[in-house]
């Protein structure tokens, strides 16, 4: 009975099954299975409601090297025009390259004949809606587990939840970031201010001098204090994607706008590809790691973009404004 | 009066100076700079020709640490949706960056003190039409020279034309190969199978497993048999551009196109965006150096792009059929 509960508040069947992810239930390895697989639902169904007529696509996949995942994508909607939700659990030997780029990143990993037997798993989610006054949402949780050769585990947490909006509206950026830094609050108060410096740090299109957007939270390599806490903190993080993004869709998504709106959200799209193909590190890994899934590591990027040659925004225009914002980033609450 | 010519079939003043070019007339650099500037106004003039509605925006700009260039845009015309030709001479100190990145390609460099005074001369171009059975053409042709701490002088040439339908005409993808061949063939009938293999090898988009287009030729590091002899064979390549390209765009530049054709072209500019942002070395080198001209570097990117999730063309389709040889390249000429 419990069982069938699970099934309809999921997209489709966990990777580790069902009976297995119950067999095992203590381990924090099946609880964050458990945790991705409810926040992809609980998201894909706040979304479908907003947005009656489409119906999100569902495909389940699987990864030759082993493991899996399920990528749901809603595309041409009235609300929305892509939006991507998807949760991967894979596991296997790390590839040269990427234990390369982890050592690169301060990780001793002690290998036992070169092997690094791994685990990685996460949701992760790109929301880009029609109208240029909904703006687009990123966010994204995970978990990786690295053995090492003398069989000590290495294990951290990433994630984060960021906004990228086509024009600035004060209220909608105090309430995402209010409902974020009341996550992270619960558990300590230096999270937000850290993890939102981070956030601002890391989405940055240097070639641009701007910002994807008006940031959010972003964190990697949390290994500390516990690994309990640690899951903790990403539950509430993963618990505050609907209410901090959701009331912000519902109050804009029937505003009225005009073709030259429409235009500055286009370009801004073209921005937003120039990040995730140039700099985000999710992508890169990704495009380069053999057997990956490419369909739901590009699902990131939007319908349609556009660039125009030396598009430069009028002074005082509302296009100026968040331009503004996206090269120095404010705080949205205190 | 032979300045006042060249001032008429240039877009704008050379970097150098006229006088200057003049005065140094027998050096291969300025025979070079005086090749890129006409090969930008030849270029030009052919592509303004068959779009009369349009003009190229023409932007003269300095590079604060040494040189500068003329870039040309025509966007939104009745034929081209976004064309660039863009022509850029610039000088100084390697930066470290830089330097290593030629080391990585098998150069040995000896700075004196660390530091590499170098020149660097191109011009470079990318034609986006508005109509999908027009293809999308590139040429680039660039001239590179290092000084050593000896004071012994590196110099190489670079360069290629390369073409990029929407969909497959076998009558054109012969005439654009068969024009290059012959432009190589008059040089050493070795150089257009080398180059011909090395642009398929080179515009591959990995993580999709296609190639950007169907080819054409590219080359890179070339500093044999001798300077003159190099030159000679790069003028003949950029002289071959506006009768490679420009009869295919009159050909077809008012077919008749359906809507989903339209769509098709759009993905594939999605296609090459990605190309562009994740593997083309010139966009990669200009991007993460100090000082370039972000706007003359994207200008590459389309007017417009999309990308959907896990399209598929129909068997048999025309989409299909082009997905085909990007896939496994032919020989179009022999």
């Amino acid at each position: 009975k419990e069982e069938e509960e699970l099934r309809q508040r999921f997209m489709g069947p966990p990777v580790s099954g069902l009976r297995e992810l119950r067999r095992r239930r203590r381990e924090l390895r099946s609880r964050m299975e458990l945790l991705i697989m409810e926040t992809q639902g609980e998201v894909c169904r706040a979304l479908a409601e907003l947005d009656p007529g489409a119906t999100f696509a569902v495909d389940t996949w699987e990864r030759k090297e082993g493991g899996g995942g399920i990528s749901c994508v809603l595309q041409d909607g009235e609300v929305f025009e892509k939006a991507g939700v998807n949760v991967s659990v894979v596991f296997g030997l790390l590839s040269e390259e990427a234990a390369r780029q982890m050592r690169s990143r301060g990780k001793s990993l002690k290998a036992k004949d070169g092997k690094l037997p791994f685990c990685a798993m996460g949701v992760s989610s790109v929301i880009h809606p029609k109208n240029p006054h909904v703006p687009t949402m990123h966010f994204n949780y995970r978990y990786f587990e690295i053995e090492e050769a003398d069989g000590t585990k290495q294990w951290w947490f990433g994630g984060g939840t960021d906004l990228t909006p086509t024009y600035l509206n004060e209220e909608d950026a105090i309430h995402f970031h209010k409902t974020l830094k009341e996550a992270c609050d619960k558990h300590d108060l230096k999270l937000y201010p850290k993890y939102k410096k981070w956030c601002d740090d890391y989405f940055y299109i240097k070639h641009r001098g701007e910002r994807r957007g008006i940031g959010g939270i972003f964190f990697d390599d949390v290994d500390s204090p516990s690994k309990e806490e640690v899951f903790q903190f990403v539950k509430s993080c993963a618990k505050a994607v609907v209410p901090c993004y959701i009331p912000i869709v519902k109050k804009h998504c029937h505003d009225s706008f005009t073709p030259e709106e429409k235009l500055w959200q286009q370009l801004r799209r073209g921005r937003y590809v120039e990040f995730n193909l140039v700099y985000d590190r999710g992508t890169k890994f990704g495009l380069l790691t053999p057997g990956s899934r490419i369909e739901s590591i590009l699902m990131s990027l939007p319908l349609t973009a556009r660039w125009e040659y030396m598009h430069i925004p009028p002074e005082s225009s509302k296009e100026a404004e968040i331009l503004e914002v996206l090269r120095n980033p404010k705080d949205w609450v205190h």
